[in-house]
């Protein structure tokens, strides 16, 4: 692979999550592939399970790893032919070209605005990188993807699925701030490609996810209805895209028992972090049905079959 | 061992000093002991030669480690059945759950707040750290104790001492800020578990530590008193216990050469950052006899002690 | 060397500058160096490139890297004999030694004030680590001096000249920020100690560097005239030293295609971060004679060369 930025960019997602399935059953088995090489991974904003976990992969890769948080302001140019006398104080070319020069591989994660559609929906800062690097670039998440969760997500139905075709159902849930589409995006996007489970998505009225990623013939407004019969239940805030970054206060969405009463014995997936008796009541996430966790753990290898994909 | 949180958790105190002057004498001895191992050192506070010397020793030990600064607010939730609506992210029970999917030993610096002191004797986040975590935790400070530090000071006071019993004496001492309990305490608790010293607190009146630290026989409010014949000088300063957080405007508590001169030409010992001619003369702490620099450098060799007995 | 404060302190340019070259051809050729050394690279002021290429060098070396960055605030006090009653916490005698305990070179970035010549041209916190650390230490950049970018020019003046001696020109440009003089007053020293090549710098009346980094005989005034025959135009914008800290908006000293035509066909080169369309037109720098990426490359080899010297 020469990018990683969305699902379009993997020849072969079975492939992928066997690699993965691969460095997890023996993670330093592969560590001659980043024998003398560099991995910067560059953060508009912060992180913790991606930081870490892209760091372990990269080092039981063999590889050094350089993390670099720009959260705090870096003032890159993303325009082409400004007069930079304001308050950018690099332009993006420069920046994407001086980093290709002290690393192999390129991770970049940024955030949507949630205010400017059209710019976020054109992943501005990660095409920029793109553009410019000259080494391959990997996401770690941009302004509308989340792809290394959603590789970790098939991993983990992979590791789970009790049926070769089993029911799965991306729900909103409710959530106090507003949140970007990405891991809702990705997962939707990942699971169609993928096409070994039958994707729902349940949202409220007002919350249908870019028609790119969410046809309309499988998103449901009933949660309940979407639930019946459901293997596993990956819940998800999202803040809505039609009327951009609007959120809404609807409590009865939440994930608790009565709810996954209404599925197959469901699995409960999350990306983490998640609030607690907000988006899913402490009896579900607590339960041995819970596979948290084990996403997070599975971030690591997803994040190694990447990164081994291009060392 | 399967935590390090106070002097308690250690079987044999002498045999983990001898561990850490073995490791002084031969740093890369035990390299193998760390071989694909990884060390998360979480702070939640900021650190200089707590952070420096817990990394070189996990390297050392060949282990890799990642450094997380989460002292611009992590916003973690402690409190189990909350309804996480507000200004928490994360639950402990995740956040402790995910960073033991990352690591083998998860190190976690915490600091008291000073205002509540049942919260601050609780140690709470430590605790929570623990209880959720399933890799052993090592406190590299948290509310009450500084564990790592007295570990480093009875390998400072082993590798000094003139005599089989020498007198050791930790001198509150005048500072313009409020400082934590934590060095003085585990100070104390470890010059009292480990019993080959004569252990006498010197502080003014209302800055007693709390009794399970200090039992009264060992307190004397009469600095000079308490210097004479003392083989070691141990100052630090601390807010009060009693009228919990308060501090006192004090600076004939001062360790100067007039009161280093009641002594038994004793060492000085302070964990540093030091306030110079305010905590401690400069004649005193540049004499030959000040140990600072020395104890700053064993903070590695205890940290490797204690993280080679978990590896 | 014992230090690399400056071009001074390099006994043989041409020796450092084919060193570097060695390791750019053979990275990890002197792994062996650096083997159970540990390099710890402390920041008073951030930076992407500096510290990106010098945590690579200690890594190509073999050495472990810790970089600190101390730009939020660590209240060092560099007086001697005042009382620490106030901001400052801990003392440069004690936090040089302290960090010499924990490393075998210890690299330092600091930055003018700007506002008082006096303190800034005293170089008083790079002196003040040197005289109390007990490894040696290297400027990632001073308040006066950037002896690594300067050792990163030679050798890519040394990659590109066409001729034995050829003609190389220091030309002020504009910004709208005051910067420091620390690029120019270095890149003047070296190319005046190197003696490969004709000096000029070119800057506006009032932007005299400092006598002693530019004597009146190599500067001029009239950028037009300086550039004529030229086989190097290195741009860089620094606020004055007489007027100290001073700046002025003269958009006319841009580097664009015209006055570029005036050179022989010469090389374009700027430390980076670079202000384009301001510091220099689109046009020079995406030309194919713009090294500024290779520039940034050679970063990395420079700063091998040095460390590697010291390890």
């Amino acid at each position: 692979m020469k990018q990683f930025l969305s699902v379009s960019d993997v020849p072969d997602i079975n492939a992928l999550i066997a690699k993965a399935a691969a460095h997890k059953a023996a993670p330093f088995a592969s560590s001659h592939l980043g024998q003398h090489k560099m991995v910067i991974n560059l953060f508009f904003n912060s992180s913790l399970r991606t930081r870490m976990s892209t760091e372990k992969a990269a080092r039981q890769l063999g590889a050094d790893v350089i993390t670099y948080d720009a959260s705090g302001g870096w003032g890159i140019e993303f325009e082409d032919g400004t007069i930079m006398n304001a308050n950018t104080a690099e332009h993006v070319r420069e920046a994407a070209g001086v980093l290709s020069q002290y690393c192999d591989v390129l991770c970049v994660r940024s955030f949507p605005t949630l205010t400017d559609k059209e710019a976020d929906y054109a992943d501005r800062i990660m095409k920029a990188f793109v553009k410019y690097a000259s080494v391959p670039v990997v996401s770690m998440e941009s302004a509308t993807r989340h792809p290394l969760q959603s590789l970790t997500d098939c991993l983990t139905i992979s590791e789970h699925r009790r049926t070769a075709r089993p029911k799965v159902v991306l729900t909103w849930a409710p959530h106090p701030r507003r949140l970007p589409q990405c891991v809702a995006n990705s997962f939707a996007e990942w699971m169609q490609a993928w096409g070994e489970v039958d994707l729902t998505i349940a949202n409220p009225e007002g919350f249908d996810l870019a028609p790119a990623f969410a046809p309309k013939s499988i998103v449901s407004h009933n949660q309940a209805e979407a639930f019946a019969g459901a293997d596993f239940i990956y819940a998800k805030n999202w803040s809505a895209y039609d009327d951009y970054g609007a959120t809404a206060d609807l409590p009865d969405w939440i994930i608790d028992e009565q709810k996954m009463a209404l599925t197959n014995d469901a699995f409960f997936m999350h990306c983490l972090p998640v609030r607690r008796n907000m988006v899913v009541s402490d009896a579900v996430i607590d339960s041995p049905n819970s596979l948290v966790l084990q996403q997070a753990n599975n971030r690591t290898w997803a994040a190694q079959a990447v990164l081994g994909s291009m060392l």
